[in-house]
Parts: C-alpha cells; sequence; structure tokens
C-alpha cells in the first residue's frame, strides 16, 4: 500500500507580488519534496498583511500534513510572520529564551550590538520548537504542522535541510519521461487511452514550444515502479506507432 | 484620490508543484501588473484536479477584480481548466463555433488534420469571450472576471498582451530604491519611525546576503510622486546617518 504525504507552501512578501523578487524558493521546495516522498498539492503567495496570512496558514495547515512558509521572519516592521502565524494558532507571540540566547552570543561573538531591532528575530509563537539557521543564527520555528522559515533562498535551503529529518516521508511517486517529437494535438487520444488503461498512473504531456513547432514531454508517475514500466512502455510504443504512420 | 485595481493568479498544473517545470509566468504577471498599475495580492498554484481549481476560482474571482489563470487548457485528458472553469461558475462547457472555425482554418491551411484531440481546445464555458492566441491560435477565454491562458510562457505572454488593453488599471504604484549597505538589525529601529512618519507609503526591506555579510535593498512604495520623494529622501538620510555613525 502506498502512503500518501502532503504538504502546502505559503510565500509571504509584497516583493514577489509586485515582481521584484523572482522567487526561487518554490522551486526548490518542490524538487525537494518530491525526491524525498511528499506530494506539495498547493501554493500561494500572499502580502505582507496579517489578515492575509492569517487566512493563509488556517486555511493550509487543516487541508495538508505539513505547512511551509517563507519570508517575514526578519527584524524590520515588514516582517510581520511570527505575529500573524501566532495569530493564527490564537498563541502570543513571545521572545524566546533560547533564541536570545544563541542570538545574543552570536552577535557578542562578532562584536555586533544585539539591539532590539534584532531582538524582533527570536519572536515566535509560545511553544514553538527551533529551526536551525546554520547562515545567520537567527532561527525559524515549527508550531503544530507549520514551518516557518526565511525567504532569502541561501537561508531557507539550509533551514529546509534541518527540518527533512524530522518529517514523515510517503511513498515516493517515482517518474519516467519519454519525448515525443508531436504536438499534444497528435497524441491526445492515445495518450488518454493509455491513462484510462493504468488508472493508478498519473501520465502528464507538457508541450514545448521551439521554433514555431511543438514537441511534447510526456511524464509517467507511478508509486510503483512495475506500472511505472508497464505504463511508460505503452507511451512509448504510442509514439513509435505514430513516427512509422507519419513517416509512412 | 488614488484608485486600487486588484488582481489574483492562479497557476494550474501538477509539473509546477512536482518541479519538473519551474514556472516562469509568476514573475512576468507580476512585473506587468505592476508597471500597469493593477496589485498583484495573491498567487496560487494548484494541481490538475477538479476541485482544487473550482474551489480556487471561486475564492480568487469573488475576492478580487481580475482574475489570471495559466495553464490546462492544452488538448491532452490532463488539461481540464476549461471545464473546472465552467463547473466553477456553473456553466456548460461547449466548443465554441468562432473558436472552432478559426482553429479548423489554421490546421487546413498548415495541412494538419484538426482530430477530435485538437478540437478538445475549443470547448469553454457557455458565453465566454476569446482571448487571441498569435502564436498557435487555439485562443484563451475570459468569463466574467476570470482570464484563462496558456502555461507556454510565450503563449501566456502574448495572451497576456491582447488582454492588458481591456483591463481598468488603477494609479500606478511608483517606487524607488536605496540601497543600503547594512543589514535588517542595524536599520530596523529607524525604518519602522519613517514608515510612521510616512503612513501613506510601503516600505519593504529586502535582505541580501552576499559572501558570508548582510546588505539591504530598501524599497519605498507611494502612488503619489511628492510624498514617495519625501520618504526615499528620509530613508537615504537614514542610510547615511548610519553611516557617519559607524565610521566615526
Amino acid at each position: 500500500m502506498s502512503k500518501i504525504i502532503t504538504a502546502a507552501m505559503l510565500v509571504i512578501g509584497d516583493e514577489i507580488l509586485s515582481g521584484r523578487t523572482k522567487d526561487r524558493n518554490i522551486g526548490h521546495l518542490a524538487d525537494v519534496m518530491t525526491a524525498v516522498g511528499i506530494d506539495l498539492k498547493e501554493v500561494r503567495i500572499v502580502p505582507d498583511e496579517e489578515p492575509a496570512i492569517v487566512n493563509a496558514v488556517n486555511a493550509l495547515r487543516a487541508a495538508y500534513r505539513y505547512v511551509f512558509t517563507t519570508g517575514g521572519i526578519g527584524p524590520t516592521h515588514d516582517d510581520i510572520t511570527a505575529d500573524a502565524v501566532s495569530a493564527a494558532f490564537g498563541l502570543p507571540c513571545e521572545y524566546d529564551e533560547k533564541a536570545l540566547a544563541l542570538m545574543a552570543q552570536s552577535y557578542a561573538r562578532r562584536g555586533i550590538e544585539f539591539t532590539d531591532t534584532r531582538k524582533r528575530m527570536a519572536r515566535m509563537p509560545k511553544g514553538a520548537v527551533h529551526i536551525d539557521n546554520p547562515v545567520s543564527v537567527a532561527p525559524g520555528f515549527r508550531i503544530e504542522n507549520v514551518h516557518v522559515m526565511a525567504g532569502v533562498p541561501e537561508i531557507f535551503q539550509a533551514m529546509l535541510d534541518n527540518v527533512l529529518p524530522t518529517l514523515e516521508t510517503g511513498t515516493k511517486l517515482l517518474s519516467a519521461t519519454v519525448h515525443c517529437p508531436f504536438g499534444e494535438g497528435t497524441i491526445g487520444l492515445p495518450l488518454a487511452q493509455i491513462q484510462k488503461d493504468f488508472p493508478d498512473t498519473i501520465i502528464g504531456s507538457y508541450p514545448k514550444f521551439q521554433e514555431g513547432s511543438f514537441w511534447t514531454e510526456l511524464v509517467v508517475r507511478a508509486r510503483d515502479s512495475e506500472t511505472l514500466e508497464r505504463a511508460r512502455r505503452a507511451v512509448e510504443e504510442m509514439v513509435k506507432a505514430i513516427t512509422t504512420e507519419s513517416s509512412a
């Protein structure tokens, strides 16, 4: 029996919605989730506004096993993720003693003043668990199934690496790709038939447009390797049959 | 008085959530919306599953002035956007006569058979209006405030160009950027004060991490150019003051 574990991602930040910053975290999380066997089922991007964050956190944490957020945990006035996530859980947002100690130590070592602004980064919902930040010390945090991480890609990736060993993973969705020199209009009907013949697979067809003509990347996904192989072969034979036909 | 027009985007496709395809449309739409004066307020990415698409379309079209979707309007079995959007509106999904005629003509000219599979691309909710596709003919469509477009970036961009002149736009959010050589921990407090002093601006602070140290991009946004300039100058003076202080 294959085990399915779902996840959602919440990207927080005006700068993504204005186009000023191009997100680099969605693709990374998607790759990592696929690699470990967790199904990323939804992503939302919302602005730095508390009601928007609260609504999204509550919708996603109820619907999916894990939620991963990026952005808004820095020290400035527009970093409101800790407050918003606390509000979503109905918990007070407090200075975390362990985080304060860690950061005080790190700033002291670097000869940097541990200002009130910097202390803001130690705030999290009461009862949250740290997510270590090997890059710049100020930790992310987990509260229940919600993992709150940084938006700076280097820090997000490092935090995610620390989160991964704590996650329950499912049966990996295996995939096989068949290159198809034809457009979707040619292969649509036989491909739909193969999808019907192999109900335990997910067959995707991704049109590519290059130099004025279409080709297609056909991707077969299944949690069982034998099923995958049989469906892959069926897709390959379909492409061969059309090639023979069209050159006849 | 500044006029605010909001929008949301819905990206449809398993391939984005699995990481196989890296989205290139979110950043483009964000840039274009900012350029014309429409506030992109939310983005969602959902899989090729009808209930997920229906729920997202209905949530977004009720909350925002415009909705733009990408993906799932090709001819294969996993292209279910036309059906799902029809279902969201409670409308039948029908073959559109004008789309069929356009496509029949185009395929005839290119000597390609107009198969039943290709005809699938002419399906849309009853009463939908075409969005012209100068790249590969099969049109997108608009139904009420929802614009349904292709996921292939070249086609999405061309369709969006055709949609833009039909949109009501708001007062543009102008922006000015101030480079700041200090991390957020140093500037947080004075920057929050400037935000308080200029309530009609949105001041964002975007930490950049390079070669082991932080610098910050400070972005002031306002719909009024004088307000923008006054706030920008305040931010600039803040950075100068800290520079003088730290080299003293």
